[in-house]
């Protein structure tokens, strides 16, 4: 029996990398769907380039999507990266409606390739900030894959899978770890330096280093300072 | 008091032509959203632009976003665009969750322009192929949007409008004829003659045709021969 395929959201980053090899450890073959939405931080698609080589993935597809069109995010558009640690509330970092237009793209693909299985890598880390990463979210989506597709309404319909929907961000590392990855590999920061470094000061570096620490696994990451505590 | 904004997605077709109009009549400013998904049809394009510019909209962008990477539509694939009449089901000229996609898109930029309300033309007709043009995949997307953004979780949520939800073609040419709009600017065909004409035999050419007879308004495209009922 041929394995199953299923389509995986592939940023760059270190969640959507261990989420793609968790589904790769299930038994699933690999589509890996990364955007080049004009981010700050494009960087992370050779980050994702990576992912999907040393995970073997079948096919890799790199979309451009230009969502500097719109603003509205610090990823996006003329506002500054926050440097001085993980603040309350929604951060100027979310991007409007993201998750919503990846998980749409991811469906789309799925749809036509005959998968009904996509994997996102949002956690509960994740989820203090941004409303695209809350466990209802992934629900909602869900639910309208259902009613929006020719295979929701004949029956068949999607499962929106997000494996690290509970993990702290030592979890991660920690299940990264046990699933042998290279996670030097993957690219977290939001304002890399002119030399490719991670800043060590922006939330996701800070987020990055914690998880590391407290997992108690050597973070393999340059920093072009040392992340302080989120 | 300024007049609100609302995002209207415009694909150069009659329905989104009407919608966007009504949107106007309705007292909305207009940022008009176009997708160039590589269609078969990409003249409609031309069409969007000429809506767009006689509607005297606020902003018109045409996103690139290249849906061809996925396939799986006769819009988007090597598949030929049936010309016997429209059929039963879902026809092979559905893209894979394409309103997902689209509203996704309008809902991001949406709520980066600080816009409430969208409007999109499904309509009745559609809705008989279609399962992302029916009033519960509407009324999904707007549950969904709700989860999805910084707007939904802080209590401001969106408005779907579809106010041709309820129209046949005909009731479409009507309103249409009632706002005063040069229909002739808009594109119907799924698959022009290499004159830029529109065929006359694919579904959608038969579906407008039939729309503006039933209507009793004189038909302004120019058709490769004359369509057949659908």
């Amino acid at each position: 029996m041929t394995s199953p395929i299923a389509v995986v959201l592939v940023s760059g980053g270190l969640d959507s990398f261990v989420a793609a090899a968790s589904a790769q450890a299930a038994g699933y073959r690999l589509l890996a769907l990364s955007i080049d939405y004009n981010q700050r931080h494009r960087v992370e698609l050779a980050a994702a380039r990576r992912v999907a080589a040393t995970l073997g993935v079948e096919r890799h597809v790199v979309l451009p999507l230009d969502l500097s069109a719109f603003g509205g995010s610090a990823l996006t558009a003329d506002i500054d990266v926050p440097k001085d640690g993980v603040g309350e509330g929604i951060p100027v970092t979310y991007v409007p409606a993201r998750n919503t237009i990846f998980l749409s793209l991811a469906l789309g693909w799925a749809e036509a390739a005959g998968a009904r299985d996509l994997f996102i890598g949002v956690n509960a880390l994740d989820y203090s900030g941004y409303p695209d990463c809350r466990p209802e979210f992934i629900a909602g989506f869900a639910t309208l894959a259902e009613l929006a597709t020719k295979a929701g309404v004949e029956g068949s319909p999607f499962r929106i899978h997000a494996p690290l929907q509970d993990m702290t961000k030592a979890d991660i590392v920690r299940e990264g770890a046990r699933l042998g990855l290279d996670m030097g590999l993957s690219w977290s920061c939001y304002d890399p330096t002119s030399d490719g470094e991670h800043c060590g000061l922006c939330d996701s570096c800070r987020l990055r280093h914690k998880g590391f620490e407290e997992a108690g696994v050597p973070d393999p990451t340059v920093y072009a300072r040392p992340p302080a505590a989120p």
